[in-house]
């Protein structure tokens, strides 16, 4: 047995999620798939540095398998990619070590988030950014931002959905880039809970219409609950943008 | 009765093309159907400035139609655009002359051609670019370039499958711009032939990529027939960018 490790890229557009749901056209359920089939029906668990929500994207997904087949590296990546979808996309392989766990061993990850600032709805951005009609002050917004960076509960800024417990991360990084029409997001951190990164941008939105002062982020921190923070932006402008080991 | 003149943008991937077939998602017949709805069940014909392919996007294609009805020209943009799917945006509308006709006023139209030149296939240009994996000599590609500008009877370029008879057209400007991975065809012209700028493309790429000398244009032209150029290049590479009065 070999352990692999695989860096994918996905347009979540037409998937119920990263994760094998019943009945559901999911990124892992595709990739087990392919990997049954170049494994002659045998099956081969996937495992993710973590899972992403229906219409989430990533450009740098990280996932390991373990695999009895003697194919040369090179080769896997050719053979992977005839057999999955258009809307998957194999980036990298390499061998890891057996005790390698793409989850386990991530010690940060960067997300971006593309919101889209026009009053016209284009047909060729609407799965890949949120469209934003109204005016933003980018200047709050930076404001905003050096509250959030650092240690923090950030339970105020999770879905209510988790069974996470401990919801104390660490946000090394924001940076907030105005690319004409487009407004980037980066976070980089050591892990982000559930919608995190969704509710962060919804936040970050929200201080940029006026609707949230730069000043009250510590109290929504404090708060520890959900309902003080912005709203939850969209899935189709996140990108699981890479994964730190 | 007013006739209107709107320009649109639609995504081609999910259409079987611009003209209304029977039992197809078309653009037109998207159009039709919003437009009825807007005038409770009344039929309303679009005329477009040209069909494109099924896959082809349009950046600017732009279409009229009359209307008996008293809505402010502001108004228009919104109310067609609530009805419409996603995939098609109405982007500009303004009251045109009873006369206008969106395809025999048309004076020149622009196509974009988009190659995507990287060996590694992306899931977020399957449907946006043409992935050309080989190299290409952007030289060859531009000598080759003068010997189509000008007026030319391009049977050559034109697909086998069109009423047409008359197939000179005269190609104004041809610009080819390389933006990181991304090779961008320029195209303008009077008009265009059914696949002509698909099979200029193709051919360009031959050129590219060292199996057509860039001075045999002239022969290939000179033969008009079909076989002589290279290949018709996909659809999801190429954009109506705007049509010109």
């Amino acid at each position: 047995m070999q352990r692999y490790k695989c860096i994918i890229s996905y347009d979540g557009t037409q998937f119920a999620g990263y994760q094998v749901q019943p009945n559901k056209r999911t990124v892992q359920g595709e990739v087990e798939k392919a990997l049954r089939k170049l494994h002659k029906d045998m099956d081969v668990k996937v495992s993710a540095s973590g899972r992403t929500d229906a219409g989430v994207h990533a450009r740098g997904q990280v996932i390991h398998f373990d695999s009895p087949l003697k194919i040369p590296l090179e080769k896997w990546e050719v053979a992977l990619n005839t057999l999955l979808p258009e809307d998957i996309a194999i980036i990298h392989t390499e061998m890891a070590a057996d005790d390698f766990h793409a989850r386990f061993d991530a010690k940060g990850k960067e997300y971006r988030y593309f919101v889209y600032r026009s009053l016209q709805r284009s047909p060729f951005k609407r799965n890949y950014a949120y469209q934003y009609p109204y005016s933003l002050d980018i200047k709050k917004v930076n404001e905003a931002v050096p509250f959030l960076i650092g240690e923090h509960d950030f339970t105020s800024f999770c879905s209510a959905k988790t069974d996470v417990v401990d919801k104390v991360r660490e946000i090394r990084k924001i940076e907030v880039v105005e690319e004409g029409d487009m407004l980037i997001f980066r976070f980089v951190g050591n892990g982000f809970l559930y919608n995190m990164v969704r509710i962060l941008v919804g936040t970050l939105l929200g201080v940029g219409a006026g609707d949230i002062s730069p000043g009250s982020i510590p109290d929504i921190l404090e708060k520890r609950d959900r309902v003080y923070a912005g709203k939850t932006a969209p899935a189709q402008g996140l990108y699981l943008w890479e994964v730190h080991y």
